[in-house]
Order: structure tokens, then C-alpha cells, then sequence
């Protein structure tokens, strides 16, 4: 059995008249180590490579994502399997520790990648070297096919991620990361208490699946949009990614760089366009045309 | 001139009727990496131990107040100085590395700090090795007097921060940390695209004024609370952290470890507490105690 994605918690709810005791639904939040297992048949080595604060669910899909969108891994064949650490079973470290072991012919280097990930993933001081850093690591050929998403299709989508964050929807504590179709089918919904682990569980599910590159689809994202999230959906093949809270200033250059749509601030009934718009469809602007054509 | 915390877009915002272009401003993002400068007068070394993407502002705040979080430094006197990578001082990475001098007698072990970064500063592998890994560090001593604050008080802040919140009303894209007095009146306010860096920024403040231990204020968080930010007020002193958004399982159990008071959902009607609902002052339940008058 799984861990729970939950925890109950005794509280007060207080309001202006009255004091009352009252039982509440948290998001958990707990430590995941992903360790790696490297090296040749007669000379493996494991590698504590990243410790991160994440809702347990989806561990492995997780761990997937995470070495997938640091271009550690590239495809299936890449790991041979992936496992909870069995050592050290105790009931508070239990699913807390996850081991991919790694293809023999996978050529990673356990000291450059120290250096990486000493620098929290982001490499470089400046935007620009931090976005050249994506270029360098970016591998995956997308399928160069047209793809484009009605604007209608596009504002419906909160409202379906809405119905169906069960998690978020008892704790408020949770972003979420959604895949959809180009019709507005929902494809993938991960949540999690960090944006990037949703997402990285999110491209490791479709990792998994064999379903990438996915540059026939659109993200979702529930919050904002930061760097990390744009490079992490680069890395996928993403080529329209819409948040309903707002981008950050890097987010916006690296969808530039990467001619990547981006979409913030997505409502029912509108949306700002920061990059890429020719992949949005405007199907609605009716009123605007009749009044060109009354002139 | 310090880094602009806002960028100019050209955008366009979109609703059923019309597709209008527009200038949109973002909040900025980039990264900063932070170097310590360690050793004895004659065996001086450098060492990068972190890089954050942050918004710019309030730099060495954020430094200052990361090594101390993290337990690096403890007192002013530890800080001999800090400043700008000046050697690397092209356009655009202009004031994105900040170098701490650290006072002789500091002992920094370097190695032990490559570790302890390595595994992304939660350290452990489950939630109670998280919250113990805080208090190997946590050494701060709190002055232990008796701290409360007037409901009406509490659920007035929501208001003050989003009417002190200048950036993040331009862009809707910023954290904000902010502290107030036990009377309601703001201290300090610090904002980031990142939510540690926001509070980072703001004990730093606390740090560089001498302000440190914050035992005697209240800590607002203009998001949710992760286990992340409660380790990091645990370590300044903080006894009362409330929130806008839901606290995660792991927040709740560190504030019930270090006995912090932790409100969530904070409005200006309403709030969950947590924990620690001893240092609230019920001042409006007057409708409650008629009601129960008139049986």
C-alpha cells in the first residue's frame, strides 16, 4: 500500500462569533530520495543525487521525470528498474527512498552531475547562461507538426483541471500539472506540494508511457509559471504551456527561446498571450468582426 | 542602480469579443549564486554554495539570511563582508553572484556543506529526520517571554500586506514574507518570485538590524506554509506564523515540535489555527457567549 497523499489534523476554525473545534485534511509533504545505480556489470556504484520535499504518490513517475527533464535519462531503455530502497524499511523512512538503476551503456558522470545539481539545477548566473544550460542538455527532436488549440478549448481547461484535483480540492495545498489533448481531453493530472515535482511526475508518467515528445499537447499549469517549469516542459517537447497564474520575466525568454506558446493568467473567459499566439485559434472574436464590418 | 524586480512585456490579452495587443510587466527572475569566503588569514578559500533564482532586490539580505537559516552564520560579527563578484561584472550578470567574507573564527566545514546542499537542505530521508535535522542547528534562544496577539489584529494583516505588496500588484506573480508587530504594524516586507527566498530576504533584514531573535512578531506568509518556511522562521525565533494559503503535514508537525503557533487560511473574516492557539487573544466571540447567556 501506497502512502497517503492526506493527513488528517485536529483544528480550530475561528471566525468573528465563534471558536470551534474541527477535523482538516493536509497535503502531505515528506522527503524523496532518488539514488542512482551506475556504472559497468563489475563496477557499479550508487549515487544519492537529489532530495526533495514532495506528496507521496507517483514516486517513481517522479524520479522518471526528474532525471528525464535533467537529461540524466533519455528514454526507456535507459533504466533497468526502479525500486524503494529495501534496507532501510522503517515506518517513517518507508517509500522515501527511491533507486533507479541505470542501462550499463548509460554514461553519466557522477562528478559533473554533483557540480549540477550543487547548483539547485539552474547552473548558471545569468538568465541567459541558465537558458543556454537547457540548450545544451535539450536532446529530444519534437515532430515539427503543426499544432494549434481553439481558444474555447483553452479556457475551459481550469475548469476541467478544477473537477478533477480531488487532493487540492480537500487541502488546498496542492499545485497540480495537467496534460491535454488539443480537443481539451485530459490526458495526465499529477499534484504535488512542490510546482516542479507535479510536473516532473507529470512528464515522467508520459515517460513512462512512451508517450514523449508531447508536442501535441497542452500544459496545464495551476500556479505560476517560473523558469524551472518552462525548461522542464522544453525538455519534453511541450509547445503550449498555459498557467493560470502568471509568468515570471526568465519564464517568458525561455518560451521565446524555445518558440514555445505561453499562456498566463488563464480564466473562463480570457487569457494573456506572452509568446506563440499563431498556435491559439480565435474562435470567438464574432462581436469584434461584425463591428469592422458595420464601419 | 540595483537589478530592476520588474520587466516589460509586449503582450496580448485575449477574451471572447477581442484580441488586443498590450505591455504587461513581469516579475523578474534570475538566478543568484551565493559564495562563501572562508579560512585563516593565510588559507583563504571560495566555495559556491548555493544558486536560487530569485528577483532582484535585497540581495544581501538574501544571502545573509540564507547562511543564517541554514546555520552557517549565527551573529553579525560573523560577517566581515559582503559584496558583489565584482571580477564578473558584465552586463548581464551583473550583480548575480554575491561573495560573503567570513570572519576568521567562523568554522565552515566545507565538506560537511557540500552534503548537507547536496541533498537540497531537507537532509533526511523521512519527516521526523527533516525536523530533527533543524534542531542539531536550531540555536537560537528566544527571550521566552509571554507573546499574544488580538485576533481582529491577526485578520487585519491580510489587508496591510496586499496594500504594501507594490510589485506583486503590478505582476500578481510574487511571494511575499512580511513581519509585524504584535499591534498589527508592519516591520518588514520582502517579496520573490521564490517563497524561501521572500523569507530568506526578510530575516536577513531581521539579521542585519540586529532585530534577531523575531520572538515577539508575527510572521504572515502570502501563500501556503511548506516545511521549508517553518524551518526557516523556527530558526529566527518566529512563535507565530500565520498564512493566506493551507499548511502542509510536515509544516503542522514542525510547528507542534518547536511549539509555534501556525494559522492557515488567514482572512479577514476567518482562519484555521494549527497549533499554539494560546497566543491568540478570542476578542470577537461576544455573539458565542450571549448565545450560550440566554439557554
Amino acid at each position: 500500500m501506497s502512502k497517503p497523499a492526506v493527513a488528517y489534523s485536529r483544528i480550530k476554525k475561528i471566525n468573528s462569533e465563534s471558536v470551534t473545534d474541527a477535523d482538516d485534511l493536509l497535503a502531505v509533504e515528506e522527503p524523496l530520495e532518488i539514488r542512482l545505480s551506475v556504472g559497468t556489470m563489475n563496477d557499479r556504484s550508487r549515487k544519492s543525487i537529489s532530495v526533495t520535499m514532495r506528496t507521496p504518490g507517483n514516486d517513481f513517475e517522479l524520479a522518471l521525470g526528474f532525471l528525464f527533464t535533467e537529461g540524466i535519462i533519455s528514454n526507456q531503455s535507459d533504466v533497468v528498474q526502479i525500486r524503494y530502497c529495501a534496507e532501510q524499511n522503517s515506518a517513517d523512512n518507508r517509500e522515501n527512498i527511491v533507486i533507479v538503476e541505470l542501462n550499463t551503456d548509460v554514461d553519466v558522470d557522477l562528478k559533473k552531475l554533483e557540480r549540477h545539481f550543487y547548483t539547485s539545477s539552474s547552473c548558471g548566473v545569468c538568465g541567459k547562461s541558465s537558458i543556454e544550460a537547457i540548450k545544451t542538455t535539450h536532446s529530444l527532436s519534437v515532430s515539427g507538426l503543426e499544432f494549434s488549440v481553439d481558444q474555447e478549448v483553452l479556457m475551459g481547461l481550469p475548469a476541467k483541471l478544477r473537477a478533477r484535483q480531488n487532493v487540492f480540492e480537500h487541502t488546498g495545498g496542492l499545485h497540480a500539472a495537467a496534460l491535454f489533448s488539443p480537443e481539451g481531453e485530459l490526458i495526465f493530472l499529477r499534484e504535488d506540494v512542490g510546482r516542479h515535482n507535479a510536473l516532473d511526475k507529470l512528464i515522467g508518467a508520459a515517460f513512462s508511457s512512451g508517450k514523449l515528445p508531447l508536442d501535441q499537447h497542452v500544459l496545464l499549469l495551476s500556479g505560476r509559471a517560473s523558469f524551472e517549469l518552462i525548461q522542464k516542459a522544453v525538455m519534453a517537447g511541450i509547445q503550449l504551456i498555459a498557467a493560470i497564474g502568471a509568468p515570471s520575466s526568465l519564464a517568458v525568454e525561455t518560451a521565446k527561446k524555445f518558440s514555445v506558446t505561453l499562456v498566463g493568467f488563464l480564466r473562463n473567459d480570457r487569457f494573456n498571450s506572452y509568446n506563440g499566439e499563431q498556435r491559439i485559434k480565435y474562435s470567438g472574436n464574432k462581436a469584434l468582426t461584425t463591428f469592422i464590418g458595420e464601419i
